[in-house]
């Protein structure tokens, strides 16, 4: 190992400050410092260091801004996304030698603030927005109502919201600071064709004043859930007139006298095109999700580790981190963010692949085949992500018990700003459908059991054996041999097999039953279409994990802890279709379904040990993790009073005090009911 | 039906507005008064109905409170509690003769705001607080640390903190306002014995300034994750001396001379006395969290039945409702809110006879069974209730996309301020531990399967068939068969024979292998007693609720609805276990299970005509409701845009608009770096 990752507080990894969690850490396993740079690498571990530093070293980064009235908390997070555009926190240079550094600048950023990052994010090149959603449509884009109408007269688009329920809605950075929209309108001729959504430039505010342009209704939409940082706002537009040249022209354009251009011989292949700039979210997504979820289980598991009730008899009271029950709610979430975290690194740097081609135009079968299949993955990877760590994040709350529903601890922040990686981009059920149609279209091209069911990624390789593979049983001797990742894989491959024949049989149940394919693929989801891109999704995540965890290269001490988290997440998601697995005939007998569960609590009791130190690996430092009962030095409850005590006017009586001498006399208006 | 129920606003069930959910109600197929009538009663109506009516011709309870700062979101709190009390809503008589209005009132405050509900019932007698929880104890009430040393020269106890983990912490209306609290503490007599935790009466603040008492340290322990406007604070005793009479000696007191007296024989005995108690906190839960569930379940069906989006290739946009996926996240849920809520209600009469035993000293067998017994079904009831309302939430904030993560639509709300009740009140997974050893103690009592396995409300005399029960299997015929609550009850009997077997096998087989008690009830919680103990309260639900529903006294015209509901709930609980009836052989061959899950889906579109009108009997009314989305009129774009339109300064570019013209030079600072 390299000597600067050792000692003094400017080492790469500092030694983590001695106290109560140490009894956990001398009894880990493996060096939390070799696994931090195996897990990323020196390099990233590095860009981490120096973004944290940044945002640490500067008191316009102090927390807390929990707390403060909307109003103020947005005028905070434009001060400091300003001040993060302004640090130039990763160079394009070294974004295009090295892409990750990107998912990483948007996790670290978003670690201490989402609001925040998606504000750097969103203003990075103007200070802008992307306005698709309206009032009464989201999903359903195609259904969007703004238009946009060429005048061959002036050579200007005439932008116009018909009514209200057409107003543009929930878009980031409106609310307050956007001088720029991209408006997404319903393209119209001269003659009136309409050729579809295409998106607009539109200026919406003056950027000297702020206040918005002649024909621009803007406002903000008011308080979230949570990322209220971000100012989320709405705009209806009165026939406001762009040059024609404000028309984004990717994939169509219009000439001068008003003549629709397009290198798309139809729009359906024309949205076709855009799947990669979809996709390219959804894998964000994921890694924000990944990212909570990290948080979420460091605070519960230091928390774990520290806070002591009950014991036996005779005894001291015992970290809540030794009772079984425990283990088994918190460290199968720990495994996930593992996995998940090394799903969404390699999603991503499929995805770069996948961009490289679009940039080169290259228009070959495999690459049309990589865009189906990463927009499949994405599609599915983003609820399987987002909602992974919205039980987590809950599972972390109520595992913290009273003090996880304080503040200040932040998981309650984090839910709240999780929460929308459900709904965004896509809804995860409507998505969902996405990866399930493409599956089911392989079947119907003829590719499951065929010889041609290939990928670029070989995410459905394995179906070449359908359905030969709906034959697989399983057979695990022992206990001792559950304990693998090569079981839930092998039981994962008969259980998207199976869901992909109960599917199709759904389906064609339906068409044979009068249903309209509309109809049929709406009552085919539940437990069918559903199911298949979950499983399909979970199957894809343990195969990675599992191969990323047995490759040659990883160093002999951490073999052991990392294959244990990976059979962890692979037995543990696989738990949740034991009644598939049953139905279906794969397991048989009381002893299957009894060895999966004894084979995930075995690996919570094998890891417990590790758990403090796995945590040391993902957590970021003290200031960016930001809850008393979650830093390193695991002093608890000190770190928890001290931060109670730092609260503005703790112990002082309620400005409103005289109201209380005022004393209530019970029953005193009751003549008026 | 009584004339006095219909027509205009003055009426009881006044009707009405029409509007886009007019088309779902007239496809209803029963009156939505006569359901309300048949499931409240007229005089329950009447109740809630004037509740409803004080709070909102009233201004002080205008909406919004919701994006107050706290210490403005708590003034006004303070202020409509002493309104509520002022208000005098329910008498003294009328609540001895009908305990079931208290829960009525509760709840109906609770919809309006849970800070309020709780400030005001903690506020009913004194300006009062409970103080048990210490920053380093909450579940393990035993470890408690704080400590009453009694001084006979002074006849007086002196009530003293050890240090800062034994400050008391949480405590609902300590932060601000409380000047009196019930401070539980070990009880020392002269000598140095401990008798064990006691309450004591201590004054902590001065009623006319509200500055503490010499030696009292009272504080704000801040921002939680919901129910703001509740004052939850901490205190630390610094050796405050209050009279010998201020021990409340309900279960023990000390003589002027020193000497501890008690009428019980030892101090388990006397800790079983106070479970009577226990539960009434814990039965109140199970109501609060029925009520946020039916709040969510109206907010998301109104919503899914006005929101369209997609729809047939040639045909109009369709609600949302009409999506079976749509059907079957939400209807559920909806079922679950009735199911619910009759079990919260017969428990709540249950829990108000084991009072009047406790009143009358009733010390008979069968007053100690009864008090097990409700001690058992609220320590699983309190856990089912809470989680069901939880995850119900989550899941009509994510059906209900964006606009359900819009504050002003209150699903944050509803969640944050329903998560608690996962955790006070005793933890939801500890106290499921308290059901599964009751249910484990009939067995070493030798009561299941023997002739005397009967309890008062008759909740485990099914066990009597155990073993024998265990072998019996599913045999429905037919899709029509399955679609009654007679099937899961079956199902349910054998699971919770089959989760005792279970659990009692594995606690035995942790004792063979040499664990301790306290280990091996530890490793028998995941998989087995947890399990057993929530299967129980969902069978004892599932009974309650058939039986309801198929009483001869149900309206006709309302059975078929009603009985809909009982099974959709009853199936759909029931399929969570389905890994479980098919290991345990009660399930065999694929049909079974996707018959279940067939039922389960026929419910769904049996009842999705008649949601609309399921949720007007429960919705209180639109200013309770306090969501645009979810209001009677169905006008979901209306109500939203006015609502959003409303808001301060929503068309204002924001104060700090000048900080704006300092435009940011990206990497500007890239040299700090």
């Amino acid at each position: 190992m390299a000597p600067n990752v050792e000692g003094s507080e400017e080492a790469l990894l500092p030694d983590l400050p001695r106290g109560p969690l140490h009894a956990y850490r001398a009894r880990a396993s493996f060096s939390w410092k070799e696994l931090a740079l195996f897990w990323e690498g020196e390099d990233m571990l590095r860009l981490k260091k120096s973004i944290f530093s940044a945002l640490e070293s500067d008191p316009l980064f102090a927390r807390p801004g929990r707390g403060l009235p909307t109003e103020q908390l947005r005028e905070l997070t434009f001060l400091r996304c300003r001040r993060v555009l302004q640090l130039d926190l990763l160079r394009m240079d070294a974004l295009l030698q090295s892409p990750l550094q990107l998912l990483a600048l948007v996790t670290c950023l978003g670690m201490y603030d989402w609001s925040l990052a998606a504000k750097a994010f969103l203003h990075a090149f103007i200070f802008g927005c992307f306005a698709l959603t309206e009032l009464s449509h989201g999903s359903n884009t195609k259904a969007v109502r703004t238009t946009a109408h060429y005048d061959p007269a002036a050579e200007e688009f005439v932008i116009h919201s018909p009514d209200f329920e057409a107003a543009k809605f929930w878009v980031g950075n409106m609310g307050k600071t956007a001088t720029h929209a991209v408006v997404f309108a319903q393209l119209y001729v001269p003659g009136g064709q309409c050729h579809g959504l295409h998106p607009f430039l539109v200026q919406i505010r003056d950027p000297k004043t702020l206040l918005p342009m002649p024909g621009v209704m803007v406002g903000d939409i008011g308080e979230k859930l949570g990322q209220n940082g971000l100012d989320n706002g709405f705009a209806m537009f009165h026939k406001v007139r762009i040059p024609r040249q404000d028309l984004l022209n990717r994939t169509g354009d219009v000439t001068p006298e008003g003549t629709y251009v397009t290198r798309f011989k139809d729009s359906r292949q024309r949205f076709g095109a855009s799947l990669g700039g979809l996709s390219a979210g959804r894998v964000c997504i994921v890694g924000m999700s990944v990212a909570n979820l990290k948080l979420a289980v460091c605070i519960a598991l230091r928390f774990s580790a520290t806070r002591r009730q009950f014991g036996p008899a005779d005894g001291e009271e015992v970290p809540v981190l030794e009772y079984q029950l425990q283990q088994w709610r918190l460290l199968p979430y720990l495994a996930a963010a593992y996995a998940l975290d090394h799903f969404s690194k390699s999603l991503f740097l499929d995805l770069v692949a996948l961009q490289r081609g679009l940039h080169k135009d290259d228009q070959s079968a495999r690459q049309a085949e990589l865009g189906r299949e990463i927009h499949a993955l994405a599609s599915a990877g983003k609820p399987l992500a987002s909602w992974t760590a919205q039980r987590g994040i809950q599972e972390c709350r109520e595992a913290c018990g009273g003090h996880g529903y304080l503040a200040m601890n932040r998981l309650g922040d984090l839910r709240n700003d999780n929460d929308p990686n459900c709904t965004y981009e896509g809804d995860n059920h409507v998505l969902l459908q996405q990866t399930s149609t493409y599956l089911l279209g392989l079947l119907a091209r003829g590719g499951p059991g065929g010889a041609h069911c290939e990928s670029p990624l070989k995410s459905v390789d394995f179906l070449a054996a359908y359905p030969a593979l709906l034959g697989r049983r399983f057979a695990v001797a022992s206990l001792q041999d559950c304990l693998d990742s090569a079981v839930p894989l092998a039981a994962y491959e008969w259980l998207v097999c199976y869901l992909l024949r109960e599917s199709h049989q759904k389906l064609a149940q339906e068409k044979r039953a009068g249903s309209s394919d509309f109809d049929a693929r709406n009552n085919s989801q539940a437990y069918c279409c559903r199911s298949l891109a979950l499983a399909f999704l979970e199957l894809t995540v343990v195969r990675r994990f599992h191969q990323h965890t047995h490759q040659p290269g990883v160093p002999p001490p951490l073999r052991a802890v990392l294959r244990r988290l990976s059979a962890l997440y692979g037995l543990w998601s696989l738990s949740q279709h034991t009644a598939l697995l049953y139905r279906g005939g794969y397991f048989s007998g009381e002893r299957a379904g009894k060895m999966l569960e004894d084979a995930i609590l075995e690996l919570c009791s094998q890891l417990k040990d590790d758990a403090v130190a796995l945590v040391d690996v993902i957590a970021p430092p003290d200031f960016v993790l930001d809850s008393p009962i979650g830093r390193a030095d695991g002093e608890l409850y000190r770190n928890l009073w001290g931060a109670v005590l730092q609260q503005r006017r703790v112990l002082e009586r309620p400005s409103w005090w005289p109201e209380f001498s005022n004393k209530p006399a019970p029953g005193s208006l009751s003549s008026k009911l």
